[in-house]
């Protein structure tokens, strides 16, 4: 038995309240090492009479690890326990303290505490968001709804982009397409910034209280979010608030000032006069961009200031969430704070960091709902993109990263494949939108929030920045029809069965092809299998299940399982969606 | 390689900043299995010009694991980074997304990452609580100065003591033994509560704001406070927030309105109208006793009613700690708020939180500054009082303590051998004044905060409460002399010498005896090495250390190495303390 792999530590992914009454304990065991572990547990202050013994599920596995998983209800919030973990040749007890070959003589000290379910702390995003599939909107590029606000030096529609050109987009044109996105399916947007800045994608604010004038203006914002909220569409917006822009009023006094501006205190100098010079600036920055000084969010006005901007666009102008940009180099002090305000005022709005890595520490609670997926969109490439792993390979890190979170968290992932920050998913797919589809058709049937990067739906391709930033296509002619088709049935699939966005996943096997992915969804109502297969030879996909009739709802046609194994031709990159026809 | 052994995950006691300039970086092997660790790092937006590799140090090992830690000094205060684990066969590379056998190609995807060293989260417990001494007073016990105060039933000082009896100790009898407290020198005091309540125990608070008839005015605890300060000694209340007590008149209003009462919410009852008939409580308490009731911490209310009360005795008279009572059955929220609330006023407040657990989650620098450290406690316990371990299993239960949190949480660590809540230390070591005297010298150079149970010093023995709160015993014949001088002259020992509180800790070996424990504390000014035989047979203890010159500080005599091994004689439950009289 292999102790040492065994991972268990109290709140976090491992010990955490799922809702009012439910407590999810989890355990980590070397894979295939263990064949039974039992939870014990019950009330630290009444044991005798509330303790019981809890059979875990196996419910993930990766390419180390099992993991297992138990959900309880302790009758006075409270719940004190232990493992039993089992195998041919033994039995092992894990405490706080330490694993003993026999169990503890006394529950009242080493034992693991969950010491009381608060509801307070309780993890709850917005419930609207793991029903939501989001659009992500880049306005200089989506479409130019008003001419008369382009920028003075605009291209036509449709050029080359590069880092200082502009096209003319603007909110208008969103709402000039609102019945293009409804069409699509979709139901909330997420826009990247449109405050006042310089920079075409405006990550250099200039006023965090002002539509950029090229956008339109405040009032086209209200409009916008009025017209998006009629069709049953949420808004949120891009909070950059780690830094501003160089023309941001207090960093020019300070520029202009030095120590002596009332602002000084607003950004971190290292060293004064400030300095953007060669070999060094004299400030800290979002990465090294001297045009993007970064903001002292541990300063009480600049705290009181950004806080007053995100209740502004709440209050003012009612959108539904806030993205935050490169959340994670912002103190966690702030991010409180700002939930705090937020939800006081709304509760619903949903708070999505920019967080590329693992963001547990961010997602207790009591800072952000949820995180830009970026290791799900790792994951999905490396398999369907860049095909340098095989189905086994895929599920196990998928199941590592479900593992590595709380449900409710998993379930309001921002998952993504692709952004104004990378290379775009066909161009990834090597312009093959077979590849493509397949990984867009995981993304729409697996749990969590996906978004859509516009034009990704009618094939705009696009190496990274600038060329990911391309103008939207609005030729019916030049779009990809059968992709675009492909993606409002997916979306529609998925609106319309809970099943896949917070029914159960598992993965099934298939022996023989070691690129067939096959996997099932399920919930009290449906129940889906989808076989897909990322390989560009026909094969015969043999993939174990444990019901036998089936619907194929791409072709129409019946499918029966044999002897528990469904069989069936797919061509190179081919998929079937399959849905039970008996319970 | 036993790569699923392999443990490191951000933030937590992982990747932390110790201070506003450092970052400490750990990670967890399996022990005797890997023989070098590389940390390679580098700032993510600048890879090329910032990485470096550093050989990290193997700093702390237990029965399964060892511990590897580097400290790192980013220049932008941002670090990506990965791990090279190396054995005599292989090198292994340990990434946030998985294991590698070799190095990253792109330093973008897939690293560990600590985004930005931000102050605002950087956990700072207040610099004087690391050179405290601790003496706990549980006031009803300690020494009667006003027989004025005393309750009607009042019982003569040393009697027995019972749940419920009352012995008359009162706060103007702590202000006539400061001199006392002085002279043992300790400089710092924890109180049990001394807010009015009907218990000798005082945790049924009546009224938060006044001070127990019984103990005194609040006019008498600003005196004591001020006196106090006066000598140097901090004073730390006990915060029962979690309950209060079923006179506390919001209560009181319930039980006779029910529902209708203003106070309905600022508890949890589970069903109107409140009962506490045997067959089972309608509403929340503490563990199931009735007349603690719970307190709903998260109704805006009660949370504004009991920060007011934190404040105002910081305000009001001056104290320097709150210790609160139960602590990981309230909401973190609140705790969240209390921090915020007290460190406004008073930022060297210390805040202490009862927690018998692993309390990593409240660790974290929005909510305690340090929690009562049962499992140290437990782990001297084992070794010096129950005998159940040998000197190799007590370091590596101290060491696997010292891994599970940041280092300066480590060194304000609330290291107690007793409470009102344990049976007093020396019952616990059989009434062997030797074995305690051993466990109290390592509590006594071991870094973090010692706290003393009031009598403990004198020899006063007891089981379990209500045995272990009899009254101090203040007759000096009957007083243990021998103990006293020991723990006035360990006291002034530790206050004299830093490396004794905030040194680095090795532990030495003696393979020739189990149950020596030998180890080494230094820093730029000291190096003392304790050697102790813990068991009751003379041994010669042979005890590897590097330096060969030493002073024993208890004989006087000096002590040479002989080729890196000190040997010694020491009699059943033996002691020395050597000083290195060379650098």
């Amino acid at each position: 038995m292999h102790l040492e792999a065994v991972y268990h530590r109290i709140k976090q992914n491992w010990s955490y309240a799922y809702d009012h009454k439910t407590l999810h304990i989890r355990i980590r065991t070397k894979k295939e090492d263990i064949t039974k572990v039992d939870l014990y547990c019950g009330d630290k202050y009444g044991w005798e009479n509330t303790h019981q013994v809890i059979s875990m599920e196996k419910w993930a596995s990766d390419g180390l690890f099992d993991y297992w998983e138990a959900a309880v209800q302790p009758a006075y919030r409270r719940l004190v326990y232990y493992f039993a973990l089992h195998n041919e040749s033994k039995t092992a007890y894990m405490l706080e303290k330490g694993f003993f070959d026999h169990p503890p003589e006394v529950i009242y000290e080493g034992l693991f505490d969950f010491p009381f379910l608060n509801p307070a702390d309780v993890i709850s995003p917005p419930a609207w968001v793991k029903d939501a599939v989001f659009y992500q909107i880049f306005p200089e590029r989506f479409a130019n709804g008003d001419p008369s606000n382009d920028p003075e030096d605009v291209l036509p529609w449709g050029g080359t982009p590069s880092p200082d050109n502009f096209f003319g987009g603007d909110l208008q044109g969103v709402i000039d397409h609102l019945d293009y996105l409804t069409e699509l399916g979709i139901n909330a947007i997420y826009f990247t910034p449109v405050f006042e800045a310089t920079k075409n994608h405006k990550y250099d604010t200039k006023d965090y209280l002002k539509v950029d004038p090229h956008f339109g203006t405040n009032e086209t914002l209200k409009q916008l979010v009025d017209a998006c909220h009629t069709k049953g569409i949420r808004v949120m917006l891009d909070a950059v608030f780690n830094h501003c822009g160089h023309t941001f009023p207090p960093f020019v006094d300070v520029l202009h000032n030095g120590k002596a501006s009332p602002y000084a205190d607003w950004f971190h100098v290292r060293e004064w006069p400030l300095s953007a010079a060669e070999d060094g600036l004299t400030y800290d920055t979002f990465a090294f961009e001297p045009i993007m000084p970064k903001l002292n969010t541990e300063n009480p006005e600049v705290k009181d200031y950004l806080l007053g901007v995100a209740k502004y666009w709440i209050e003012e102008v009612g959108i539904d969430g806030w993205r935050l940009d490169v959340a994670n180099e912002v103190d966690h002090q702030f991010w409180r704070e700002f939930r705090r305000t937020v939800k006081a005022i709304k509760p619903e709005t949903y708070i999505l960091g920019e967080i590329m890595h693992d963001a547990m520490v961010w997602l207790q609670g009591d800072q952000f709902d949820a995180v830009m997926n970026y290791p799900f969109t790792n994951i999905l490439l490396s398999f369907f993109a860049r095909r340098q792993t095989r189905a086994e390979e895929f599920a196990n890190a998928i199941h590592k990263q479900l593992a590595s979170y709380p449900k409710q968290v998993n379930e309001v992932a921002f998952n993504l494949l692709g952004s104004h920050d990378t290379v775009r998913l066909l161009t990834l797919c090597e312009g093959k939108v077979e590849r493509m589809k397949l990984a867009s058709l995981f993304q729409l049937t697996f749990l969590g929030t996906p978004c859509i990067y516009y034009g990704d739906e009618i094939g705009l391709d696009g190496e990274y920045d600038p060329y990911n930033r391309r103008c939207m296509e609005w030729d019916e002619a030049k779009q990809d029809q059968d992709l675009l088709s492909f993606f409002k049935g997916m979306i529609q699939l998925r609106n319309s069965h809970a099943a896949l966005r917070t029914g159960g996943l598992k993965f099934l096997q298939d022996q023989h092809n070691d690129y067939v992915l096959a996997y099932e969804r399920r919930d009290a109502q449906d129940r889906f299998v989808i076989v897909m297969n990322n390989s560009e030879r026909a094969v015969t996909s043999q993939t174990v299940v444990s019901g036998s009739c089936w619907h194929n709802i791409v072709t129409g046609q019946s499918v029966r399982a044999d002897k528990g194994q469904l069989n069936a031709e797919l061509p190179a990159y081919g998929y079937m969606i399959l849905q039970a026809t008996q319970a």
